[in-house]
């Protein structure tokens, strides 16, 4: 990488570091202590240019940036009219009832909220799978979560091109007090829309949720869903072009919550944020970025992040509604 | 324009044909009687090259097709910031409320549904503009409405590169009916969400509703918003790349109201339909679609247009989130 | 009336003009210039015993109070049956959408929001009626509004048992302002739950809100309901025991707005509340009730007027609920 | 009782059973497997006179009729504020959410629902109540369960005037499948509604619902509440007059679910069903009725049962606000 990138990269860093407000994710304790001081941010193009630049090392749970990558999964293992059927493509809009569950059917409105996610998370595909090695798993997990979790690590170490571990002190913390997801899962049991009980879906989930990676890694799984399912590095076909095509779809029209419709004009990326801090998001044919910053706002997406995509947006054209596609890599050397 | 081509886009207007399910719009006459045999469909690529084929002369009213190029005027006429003030970026979502207004505040959720498209007419500046010449309008509309009015021509002629006209016979009968926009408008008024009276606003929003394009105009006003405000053929900067690009964001995420996601993640254009037949696409930097075909679908929109448009994105893999970015017009060579 | 009774109600206006929190309506200028230090109280038996103090001559607009009576009204001249078909029973409980419209049907949730209120208007009869004579109304109502409000006037003023009249330059203050009513009647007519025009019907049911009562009509006018419908000192039977015993079915269920549910718990007396600072309580058997304090909850009820029920539910045990029935009249003698 | 009364009752049931529309509760074994031609009906007035007819003696689980009770015990033993701080006080309304929990705070509008239902269950004090001797419960039950459970099986015994019994056969089977229920009980957990574990308050609340009564043991109880708390037999003050009160206000406005407002208007006597087949009704200072039939209308509610108490109210007079009071007795003797 260009000394002139880097200097361009640091300088986003240190512009949206003014911005200290927000607060740290306040419902585990593991969350709650992290250093807040932490950022981070990486670019890898979908012909596998890489920059990066911050804490691009520092490891943290991958939370609900998980949430695309398994849905496409889901996709390619039973079908997208089986997912379909299971989980709707509606954004939520303002938030009308307490769990965004469609009327009459009950069934979650998208895979980007917590419902869904849950719900599409026991669609993957856990027959080939072996029990995942290492880890104190072992313990409280029943052989179908063990053997779910494995597949689900598989995919989500495909999608990062390497392998990737759990955080199994994280998992338990945040299985202990997981009322909220409880509820959901207990809730998508009773309406038929959830074919395991409900406290395997929520660890199995929470052990998604707990896979640790860098601000490197996902942006190495963003560049996958940029090009078409192909791990740019790798050259695995991770999914297939119709699951990249339209995991990107859901996160264009629900990928950030109820500031979707403003995000996507406005910033112009598909994107997913992650309560742990990250954000992706993905250009198509183009680019993936991930960024690294532990503070939240008001609806759960890292402060800082938000302001280095804006600034993305705004500085290099980097919009999906632009007409014209640019060399990232060239434009940053070019402004370094 | 090459045979080949011609004969590609004959040949799925035929195989749309074969779908006779849906009805006309019935709440108007003039909808009522139209010919549901009619069928057309046109694009206009980013850098001007046309095709067409079917019924591409017949005029019909714009309808709800005018809500995204009215929105782009106001956002260049008062910007932004006060656009946003008084009209969401948020979509619907599934229908949770009798008018989509956003809990709270009364504004209305996003320009596309009906509350949000008349408080969007609204702003749009009439100030400098004299009152438009022709038709009956005279009688019965305030001059304020006729100078609102006549701005608004101007400026959805402009898009289409022609001078476009009001089928004022059309405008008097759905106003004489407009119980459901005189609800909204007066529901906004009482929120504080309207500067004028409004019957007025509903008064300059139904002539704004029926202006006659065919589907040609619908195309090449589709192309300006691809590329970037500029008219393909006139290389009149119709509105700035700003105000195309947040458009074109709110049409992906609220265009076609509560089939919204579904239709990004499976078409991936963004669009927005018409109550008369009309469905418009775009994809940025690429190329304006337009279909016409009345029978309308339990949404609103036009069933055979639907299947143009997934046939479209099939086979020719025109979608946001493909990685590559086809010339159109050769592709059409190429198969035709 | 005893001097001991007329002492003890003193007491009652004096204890609860101690709280002076609360603002008056400040919608139409008639309502936010009313002398704010007034305060009334009235009870009528069921059997015709009168007791009243403070500005109980004093002239109000009655406001929503008139709902239950023309609900009552309407109940004798069309039947339960069509009653229902056009307006719920259902309290509309925590505000969930703008107009309590139910879902699907878009009929009113109850007669006592105003949606349903201006519904349950034109549903009484007018066919036999004449226009009614007084006032500047001819001017500017259609004949139909001029006889339905007429049959109006003269309900109300059986319920009172004397004639009444409207304060037609309030009337014509509200009606020049009331863009909320104007949207409900419009969006009840484009539900088809409207046979007429929607400004006759904004208009007649403006009228009937502007009906001028003291606190000791309203008195009376709850009595005749406590009394199955007969006026206990005229002895006319002005609506059915059946009307009378439905009414007070949906005032205790709906006649509190959002607040209901624990209004019938803690004050236990079906009530109605009006925005000009009235309150009316029934207890079927036992007596009708009246207060009059303009200044305004947020709810739109009366603070004071609150108060005093309160007081009279706690301190002589006037409660739906209770086991056992007061002579009221006796009780505030022994009291006094 | 006299014949005459015997033969009245007898009526009233043959005529309700004409309709066998309805079906049993479907959701476990023990309520699906019911023998559906069950009737019977109960009457204990306020000063302690008795009548029945029909299958009187047949034991069944108590289900949602233990709510208002329960209710009335948590009144006393922690106060009506604190009770009004975790439980609302509002009907639901047209069912607006998942949860009908109170937008913002996450607490349950009123103790009739379930999620209000299991709050209000886990704020009875359990602290001075050893564990309750029978039964299988010691196997799976928390000690604070089982000490609440006995105090709840204290409290309903002395409503009924007599020791009652769980059927733990059928809290086992309910509880196996209480997915909707574990939803509710988590979803408060997660909003600091409830002190202790969703699963223990879940048990509690199953246990609660499975009491064994007869019709005669449930219309006792309701005479307890007409009575202001006493048992009319017994003697004994089972809750304060306080509690009965609020509880009568509360069943008035939400206990028959959606249809309340219709039910009180139309019927008039406040009241509760429970899906095995009861129904429960209070005039106060009159009588307490209640009806046992298994067949249920849409709503949940026993389809004979609602005959019944139309019945009672067109014929009898039996109606809240009805101008005067009957005595049942004499009246049924002089019917019979």
């Amino acid at each position: 990488m260009h000394e002139s990138i880097n200097s361009y990269l640091r300088e986003i860093l240190k512009e949206s570091s003014a911005d200290v407000s927000g607060k740290l994710a306040a419902y585990i304790p593991r969350l709650r202590d992290a250093d807040e001081n932490l950022q981070a941010l990486a670019m890898v193009t979908a012909d596998g240019q890489e920059c990066s630049a911050g804490d691009d090392e520092h490891l943290f749970t991958i939370q609900s940036i998980s949430k695309p990558f398994v849905y496409a999964l889901a996709l390619d293992d039973v079908g997208i009219e089986r997912v379909r059927e299971m989980v709707g493509m509606e954004p939520s809009g303002e938030a009308f009832n307490e769990l965004s569950l469609e009327g009459g059917t009950g069934r979650p409105l998208n895979p980007m909220i917590n419902a869904g996610a849950i719900a599409t998370h026991h669609l993957v595909d856990h027959s080939h799978h072996g029990e995942h090695p290492g880890g104190r798993q072992s313990v409280s997990r029943t052989a179908e979560v063990r053997s779910r979790t494995s597949r689900i690590m598989e995919g989500l170490s495909a999608f990062a091109g390497r392998e990737l571990s759990i955080d199994w002190d994280a998992a338990e913390e945040e299985y202990s007090s997981a009322y909220r997801n409880m509820a959901i899962a207990h809730m998508l049991k009773s309406h038929g829309a959830l074919d395991i009980e409900p406290d395997e879906a929520v660890r199995g989930y929470i052990d998604q949720c707990s896979v640790l990676v860098t601000v490197k890694d996902i942006a190495r799984m963003a560049a996958t869903l940029a090009n078409n399912g192909v791990h740019p590095e790798t050259g695995v076909q991770v999914v297939s072009p119709e699951a990249a095509r339209t995991t990107l779809g859901i996160m264009a029209t629900c990928g950030m919550y109820d500031a979707s419709g403003r995000w996507l004009t406005q910033i112009g990326i598909p994107a997913k944020s992650g309560i742990s801090g990250g954000i992706i998001g993905v250009l198509p044919g183009q680019v993936g970025i991930a960024s690294f910053a532990p503070r939240l706002n008001d609806e759960g997406s890292s402060v800082q992040g938000v302001a280095m995509f804006q600034h993305l947006s705004n500085e290099l054209s980097l919009h999906l509604m632009s007409n014209q596609r640019i060399n990232v890599i060239e434009e940053l050397e070019r402004r370094g």
